[in-house]
């Protein structure tokens, strides 16, 4: 009988599950809403039933989770996001799947992301990667010889947490201030248009809106406004910065960059690239830095990743 | 036959050699001068004749060999210290030592210091660690499960050219400014009393010294010296703060401190410790964090590590 791996994603909202063959094709994939009433206690409970709803259990090879928040050998830490706590994961994964010879696996999200488009995104064929996933926060993931690298009290790849501004000091959900998040993520470039406009006195688009989103300052980059792009090129140069410290900590293969504010695309990239240089020309001059392929399936790729 | 594992380190003025059993104890160790005449065209003969001639070939098992230099796949990309420039150096030491049974295998100094350390010194028994050796410079070693992490370009562990200080900007050797090794190795250290000498109008012995060490900084704050003992905080926070980034990029289980500089003991352990929590507490509250044990070893240690 074939047999296929199966990724899931777990997220604040939704869990999004996929069912892939064992050279990581995605075969289908579905939806189904996370239920954080107490403390999420039912949410592995609702993947398990929803997965042998929709396949045989013989068919299935092995179930890769991902969660947010920090996990190491196989325990959640801290999962805030979905109400949970400390928690071994696959263990409470058992109780409502009793089948102990299928391989249940678990891992950060961030981190999957990584692995995911390294299974079958732009890191395909890669084995030492790191990826900024740029989103409304920044998540981060690690793998060294084509292992995840989770950490001791699974705090690896916590990328958007490095304290690399200096000057602005922004405060971060964290409790820290000046992380590669509040001047990198969607937030941040938000952030940093709006310190350039109450410090400039150049004229922009941006100043004829109330509010306004990274997206739209993107936009406004493109076609030309500078104060847009001044803001471009700064988080682009506190994302290089952050980059330039992880080179001399792994000198990676290859680096993606993911997440919503990815979708920039070459504008983004190319800028990213040029302040890169300006920090490790002098040690490297061929680094690879691509643009994540996969978007938001990237997690439920890097869950079956890890059962492959 | 009782077999040995020979572990070699080569500096810029003589060459290390130590003969360990399998289990990395030390039998006997000795010294040979680097002859770098020549681009150093000569350093792999003798140590290939310095090690037939004390051992006999049928007893070695396998030569690990340190070099000063990024180091990535068995070759050194650019040993600037020895007059070496790309070499291939298991492949040329085969030329010399004509046994292809007998495994050779290099890497970088720094990273086998660390290696070193988990062999018999003090990170023995973890896997996952990160040292930081403060001498002159500022070198680093990462193991990730226990494999020496060397990078795509050999720049992995750089630690001490992370760019981390953005106050005084000093000039590093490497032509950036700022890089950790010019705030926290020995010469560091002297730099930042000389600006505190100089920005500070408050008492203190240094100030009658025409010229100082790190050393006397120590031996000043530890007698209480009120500006040697900020000039030792200030280090140890910055080194603390290079150890917080590579905690959010690798949260190994254990870092070393190693180097002269270490030579301070707990009292420069237990700032370092205070200032590290200060970055990562909200994550991190129980860090191994320790002196390296094996001094000027380290590296024929680390060398033996990678053929055991």
């Amino acid at each position: 009988m074939k047999k296929y791996l199966i990724g899931v994603d777990v997220g604040g909202t939704s869990i999004k599950i996929g069912q892939f063959d064992l050279e990581g094709i995605l075969q289908q994939k579905w939806d189904i809403p996370t239920n954080k009433l107490h403390n999420g206690e039912n949410i592995l409970k609702d993947i398990a039933t929803s997965i042998l709803h929709k396949i045989d259990v013989q068919m299935i090879s092995g179930i890769g989770i991902g969660v947010p928040g920090p996990v190491s050998n196989g325990y959640v830490l801290n999962g805030v996001n979905i109400g949970w706590g400390r928690k071994n994961v696959s263990e409470e994964f058992y109780h409502h799947f009793p089948y102990p010879h299928i391989q249940i696996r678990v891992s950060n999200d961030a981190n999957l992301a990584c692995a995911g488009e390294v299974f079958q995104g732009s890191g395909k064929g890669y084995k030492d990667v790191v990826m900024f996933t740029l989103g409304t926060g920044v998540g981060g993931g690690i793998l060294v010889d084509g292992q995840i690298v989770e950490g001791i009290n699974g705090v690896a790849g916590e990328l958007g947490h490095m304290q690399i501004d200096h000057v602005h000091q922004i405060q971060c959900n964290c409790g820290k201030k000046g992380c590669t998040e509040t001047v990198t993520s969607a937030t941040g470039i938000v952030n940093l248009a709006k310190i350039k406009l109450s410090q400039s006195n150049k004229q922009s688009m941006l100043r004829s809106l109330d509010s306004f989103s990274a997206k739209r300052v993107f936009d406004y980059a493109k076609q030309g406004d500078e104060l847009a792009i001044e803001v471009i090129e700064e988080a682009s140069d506190y994302l290089a910065y952050a980059m330039s410290l992880v080179t001399l900590t792994l000198n990676p293969e290859l680096f993606i960059i993911g997440g919503g504010v990815s979708n920039a695309g070459d504008f983004l990239l190319d800028k990213i690239i040029k302040h890169y240089y300006h920090y490790v020309s002098s040690l490297i001059t061929n680094q690879k830095i691509v643009i994540a392929s996969l978007g938001n399936d990237a997690g439920i790729y890097g869950a079956a990743y890890m059962v492959k």
